[in-house]
């Protein structure tokens, strides 16, 4: 859905460019400045240094003189305003409301716009209430009442992700390969073959066993076994094995004794 | 839930000083830096100046030399890190681990933790793989594939909003009281007053009235209309009938005319 976010008088170069940064991860292109502080912001040094790379976005941004030019073309207007206010735009939580305007639900009735803008006061004294009468929402960021104060780029970011989020969002690369993960029969193999090496170790007594087995079970089920921790736990039941069957030698000298431990450890 | 932001050779002090901002706004407090590049962030000018207040996280904030130092006490431990990595804790986006870690059926599991730490590596290279190893889960924010470049402070502005979310939220205000929704009668009245009034002011020939009147019962439908904007409205319909027969005076005339729906508008 095509989406603008709009800065309002906005006073520190550092957060127009931390809001193109913020904008550009979560992949959103139109930003639009009205009346900023600095006529130059979008070319200033601390702008450009916050934005991190996201210079595309500061080289299209638009800056204009009014609100009614940065929102041509935006059919749902969206103030973020912190300020209560007696008469306004219901205020809403962002999350809520763009799982509302997004809903396959809202598709069919009215209120699924076809473009939305998102409305930044200044830093300082936030949007003036008539910007804010001109907007269908309020959203309203949930913080801790006691301390509300969000760092305008912070709040950009926020608003970025939620609407990202809602609008399907993006999905997330898992580096580590789905582990095949060992069946109950895997489990009870490998814990007799650690029974047996404990107790040649003499940490089981064989005649008193209390309860060590089925609480090592217990804490590995827990831990959800793969396959190939499995054939770990095995070469150090060997190993266990082969250091209690050479009483008086260097531990160290067992380790190389257990080449398919160490290597399905690698 | 205990809460701890864990902050691992960090450069920057504005990231210190926009951490506890981030932090304090949801509602968290316990901050432990690890090897920070200065020694004395804390006090740092940037660094207070991007806290915006929140000075209490920085008076509190611990400062250690090894991430193990910055664990104690913590059981279930999320690294951030955008990396892929061959090998690791399994990468999960906050909101569904979140979410995962919070629900009622987690409770009676295993997977409930007793408290929870969010490790974020330096701005340059990210975490090392040996404290990545520590952790139980490395969270992957959805960013655009193309850029996902998030600055430190937004990233945890970005965690600790969805980890307050899913511990249940901050409550938002709503500035403005419920309207009482006008019903169909009102409407129904007050379109009859319009009809009445356009055909006064010679906009609706009640000859051929085409489809006007129900257009704007369709409009008004949509608009959702409150009891008093039907007062706003049926003291529009009254002006206007009253300009209609008074025709060569000045509009402005008219207006004090009409007090009900000019102090129902305030």
């Amino acid at each position: 859905m095509k989406t603008r976010f709009i800065l309002i008088n906005t006073s520190h170069a550092g957060n127009v460019g931390g809001t193109a940064r913020a904008m550009k991860v979560m992949g959103f292109t139109d930003l639009v400045l009205v009346a900023p502080r600095w006529a130059n912001v979008l070319n200033r040094e601390e702008t450009i240094q916050r934005s991190s790379g996201a210079l595309d976005i500061l080289k299209n941004a638009r800056v204009v003189e009014t609100v009614e030019e940065a929102l041509d073309g935006m059919t749902h207007l969206c103030a973020t305003a912190m300020t209560p206010r007696d008469f306004g735009p219901p205020t809403v939580t962002p999350r809520a409301h763009f799982a509302a305007l997004t809903s396959p639900a809202a598709n069919e009735s009215y209120q699924r716009p076809e473009s939305v803008a998102f409305l930044f006061g200044s830093e300082r004294f936030g949007m003036q209430n008539e910007d804010v009468y001109r907007c269908h929402a309020c959203l309203s960021i949930p913080t801790d009442p006691k301390f509300g104060s969000l760092n305008l780029a912070a709040a950009v970011q926020l608003i970025a992700y939620d609407w990202r989020e809602a609008l399907g969002g993006f999905a997330v690369q898992s580096a580590t390969p789905p582990a095949r993960q060992a069946d109950a029969a895997e489990v009870a193999g490998m814990l007799k073959h650690w029974e047996q090496a404990l107790a040649e170790i003499g940490f089981l007594d064989p005649q008193a066993p209390k309860k060590l087995m089925p609480r090592l079970n217990q804490l590995f089920n827990r831990a959800q076994l793969s396959s190939e921790e499995i054939h770990i736990l095995r070469g150090v039941a060997k190993a266990m094995s082969q250091a209690a069957s050479k009483p008086g030698e260097e531990m160290a000298a067992v380790l190389p004794l257990t080449p398919a431990a160490s290597s399905a450890a690698k």
